[in-house]
């Protein structure tokens, strides 16, 4: 299958490598693809894109518009500052009525550490983008954990939860079952939440998990619903 | 063990309950008895007060102050649009330098259903307990579940997680202790997240959990931290 994911962080380069060692072509989108490779500064996964690309060579690199075209469906990877922007630049002929896969998150870093979230309380990022643009099958993801989780769940002992937003039942339907196959996820551990207004209570589990991350000084947990 | 529960809705019954079964005297406090003892309207416990007090003739009730006065401990059991009143009312010689085990949540229904939250983001109620009330020992806790699972988290399989957050070091193990002793909670799924401001992460759970009970439509069930 071909995916296109737009961003080019450790979220994007994380999800592009468990895509590729599940068989299927990937193409990362950014701004400007020959500034992203010409950038020196290591990323959160310790390495450059370029250095990324070197070792992942089957990973490809276009524009936004070039990895949205490409992709029969499509992840949002970039950070959530710059989502609307990345998602313009991809062009609605190019998003069409694909399912856009949405991992992530409104964080505001402008004010100091731990970040708020620059959308919230009664609107969500996930339903800003579903506003944007209409016709995308916007489905609310994985935005709850840390992309190492995200694509791993069995990093986390237990069971644990992924949480599914969407307007479009055929295309939560269609992204739960590529979580179970993808990234192995159980059914049980998936649940739909609502339609996409309630991608504002999932995006209000960062404040959460941004604070247990600093208390537990690893990644390695997740949010789970028992009942 | 004296203890004070301000406010006299479902939460606080079912507090009260709990609290006089395991052998503590507990008085609630409201802004005016008669008046609240008058009200014939049912609240969400199925019951009017003063049928709950009749069926329950060992808990005390009383104005805030008195209340206030009478615990050793207190809890803010109010919704949270009447908390800092409430306080307010209860007088800071009443409350000095006691632990509030603060339950409460900045819900605001007044736009509607599901509600959102009145103080968010970048504060939260129990920050603007904290600040008003610099001496008393807030101690965020209980508040991303029902009141039923807050007082037997036998309720819900498996584990789950009550989160705790406060300033005061020694306040918060001894508000520990009191889930474990009282409630029946394992002290392996209490976690400290942190100083007062945490309780940002926490009151944001709301939102989620909010719509999990419109999916399920029951309240038995909670977060659990899986890691």
């Amino acid at each position: 299958m071909n995916i296109s994911i737009l961003g080019t962080g450790i979220v994007a380069q994380v999800f592009a490598k468990a895509l590729l060692a599940k068989g299927h072509q990937v193409q990362l989108g950014t701004r400007d693809a020959k500034a992203s490779l010409a950038r020196t500064e290591k990323g959160m996964s310790g390495e450059t894109l370029s250095s990324f690309l070197q070792a992942n060579p089957l990973v490809k690199l276009g524009s936004f518009q070039e990895s949205a075209a490409f992709g029969e469906i499509i992840v949002n990877a970039t950070n959530g500052a710059g989502s609307i922007a990345a998602l313009e630049l991809a062009q609605e002929k190019n998003l069409n009525d694909k399912i856009l896969i949405d991992i992530a998150n409104p964080l505001d870093f402008s004010k100091g550490m731990p970040p708020t979230l620059f959308i919230v309380n009664d609107n969500s990022l996930g339903e800003e983008i579903q506003k944007r643009f209409p016709k995308l099958k916007v489905v609310k993801t994985l935005n709850t954990m840390s992309c190492e989780v995200m694509v791993d769940p069995a990093r986390v002992r237990g069971d644990h939860t992924a949480f599914v937003s969407g307007n479009d039942a055929s295309a939560k339907a269609q992204v739960t079952n590529y979580l179970v196959i993808w990234f192995g996820w159980k059914p049980t551990n998936i649940i739909d939440v609502g339609n996409i207004s309630t991608a504002r209570g999932t995006e209000q589990l960062l404040p959460l998990w941004i604070r247990l991350f600093g208390a537990f000084q690893h990644a390695n947990f997740n949010f789970h619903i028992a009942k």
